[in-house]
């Protein structure tokens, strides 16, 4: 972990962040980069998982970092109403809390407020009131307070605040919303800038725009104009499949090459290649360890895996009862080396924790495997071909 | 792991469980010593921790031996009811399918029966008539069925079949209970010997005689009379502390000095010295493990604990909001290493699992360390010393 002191100098040598294209695939956008942070190195394309409140589901930092990843992502919704950022900042910030080292992001607290249901979530133009999850209490998101809440939570790599819409809007309603979004990426950028003096932290810009790709194309070449130091693009659900393909492809079309682009929420195989195709280069989702805690469990292709299938089963059914054989006969991971299905199921079934350990486990080490073959597959120039097997 | 070709080569040659007492403390009768298993050593006096459904809850084996800890003991009445001896015996046996490749006991069953609400279990000469608390099916244990269900799982270290009685039983109802103890352990001494003919496993005599000193010296003799590998001193509940000293202290007269010798459900840290003193080698409980999930912490007597605070806090205190110190100051285990009393007391607020995971193994960590203390202690002779700089 850094010491302030070197922190410091740090900043004065400048350079705390940087993204690093190291090889650019022959046949379509996807590329290696490295991301360069004040907690260390992200190469991508990376997965990063999600640590919503502080804590992967089940994990400890240790089996996280075990399994090889280099960044996760934290809720500032979530941490904004518990612990709250004062407590956070306290403590020496979100890395130093959940014990950590090495570079985290935390979303604009946008995404959980919009997802509130009607009546717990009221926008204006200069933000939005919204009720607690814990205690319904009220409160108040505006560009300038996602930015001071996201300060204080002390994550490296941080998004602007904006706003999210169901994907069913239509073409007035996201007009009127990216206009919104618009403004609060100046005034995000701009409470940043007072902010970051530091340079402890980086912005993410998001582009919205919905379904629409005028206003993809509108909100990619807005954001674009603005200095921030990367780029995100949200209300990207990942369904229905090629509508969403076309609109990220239109979309990165007005976005500068040497900025590192991040996907939110998505995380299907399938998407995973759609997306690095195009040129993303990060992407979050809850998927793998959320599905990990109901029983479904990631294969590989050389196991079974599949569009058709989602590359997973249910550990939970009954013909895993007396299964000897690993979760995953082709992944080498701590879970598949040492505990047999037939072990997982029935922890399932004696309501033992140890279950979401092992599950969770395997799922993020299938994730990081997927992405470390997608690293390789671009080096080699042979990406297109890996996601030809994966895809079959 | 040892490998079937290899155990058979080890029976062959005899000695696969030994008992070799190490070092006797000068002024008492603590020692220290080694069991030997197929799977392993075990240092004495040990504190062995409960893996009551094949699992230390919240924790995964791997942690459990970086903790140090050389064996754990799993509960029969609950594996035999799922997923039931059969499935394991399938699944290579108790170590094979929870991958814990260390020393491992298994209790009878007998306790846990018995513990049982009336109506939910029934008593006759024979055996013990019971209700499954998964499905309420019937069921019933006899010692020959104890052993061979104890078979089936195939831990190292097993127990003879008893009947455990309520602490408030008199003498009558106690005597008549012990003759059937006494009877159960020479029906499961027999079939043990008809079912462990390549030597794997070790067998337990259980002494009980609830609180009665005439009844548990008959009990000791006569368990002593029989050709048990090691013995078990049953229904010792703790409190009334004096009482119970006493007990055990008549009891352990009448036992070999050369076989190890097992106090079933102890744990108090009060409770371990009391009875290393009197010269017992091991201890299962729950404690420490069933403690941690509600919060409860133990702390060595440099950070402050003692009798009175029992060697415990709780972190769920408001008080420990912005405490940036760890769990306890004093020690060096992973939990208090890496993270805070904030984090922590943070992370069961926020229903988080990661809760159970650190608060266990911190608490299984103290557990283990408190033993080595004990063990160092007893070999430099220094064992009421060390009694005494923890008992003020």
């Amino acid at each position: 972990m850094l010491s302030n002191k070197l922190l410091n100098r740090m900043v004065l040598l400048g350079n705390m962040f940087t993204f690093k294209i190291k090889h650019k695939e022959e046949h379509c956008q996807a590329r290696t980069g490295i991301i360069t942070t004040p907690h260390g190195k992200i190469h991508t394309p990376a997965f990063i998982p999600v640590a919503t409140q502080a804590t992967v589901k089940a994990l400890t930092p240790q089996q996280i970092q075990e399994i090889g990843f280099e960044a996760v992502l934290c809720n500032t919704y979530h941490l904004y109403l518990r612990p709250g950022p004062n407590l956070v900042k306290k403590m020496g910030g979100l890395q130093k809390f959940m014990s950590w080292h090495k570079p985290t992001f935390t979303d604009s607290g946008g995404f959980q407020v919009f997802s509130l249901k009607e009546g717990l979530c009221e926008v204006d133009e200069e933000g939005v009131d919204f009720k607690s999850f814990i205690d319904a209490s009220k409160h108040r998101f505006t560009p300038e307070v996602s930015m001071q809440v996201q300060r204080k939570l002390g994550a490296d790599l941080i998004f602007a605040f904006d706003q999210c819409l169901e994907i069913s809007a239509d073409h007035d309603t996201t007009k009127r919303s990216l206009a919104r979004t618009h403004a609060w990426a100046v005034r995000s950028l701009k409470e940043f800038k007072r902010l970051n003096r530091d340079q402890s932290q980086a912005l993410y810009g998001i582009v919205q725009g919905g379904r629409f790709l005028d206003l993809r194309e509108e909100s990619a070449k807005f954001i674009a104009s603005l200095d921030f130091d990367a780029i995100g693009i949200g209300s990207i659900f990942g369904d229905p499949k090629e509508e969403s393909r076309q609109l990220v492809e239109h979309t990165v079309k007005f976005l500068p090459e040497n900025k590192t682009k991040h996907l939110l929420g998505i995380g299907a195989v399938e998407d995973l290649f759609t997306y690095v195709e195009l040129g993303l280069d990060t992407f979050d989702c809850v998927l793998p360890t959320r599905l990990a805690r109901v029983g479904y469990i990631f294969i590989h292709p050389k196991s079974g895996g599949n569009i058709k299938n989602k590359f997973r089963y249910r550990i939970t059914h009954a013909e895993f009862k007396e299964d000897k054989s690993p979760l995953d006969q082709h992944c080498d991971c701590y879970v598949c080396k040492n505990f047999t299905r037939s072990y997982i199921r029935y922890l399932f079934k004696s309501d033992e924790l140890l279950f979401y350990t092992l599950t969770t486990y395997h799922n993020l080490h299938f994730f990081y495997r997927l992405m470390q073959e997608i690293r390789e597959g671009i080096e080699k120039d042979q990406f297109l071909k890996l996601k030809k097997k994966w895809m079959r």
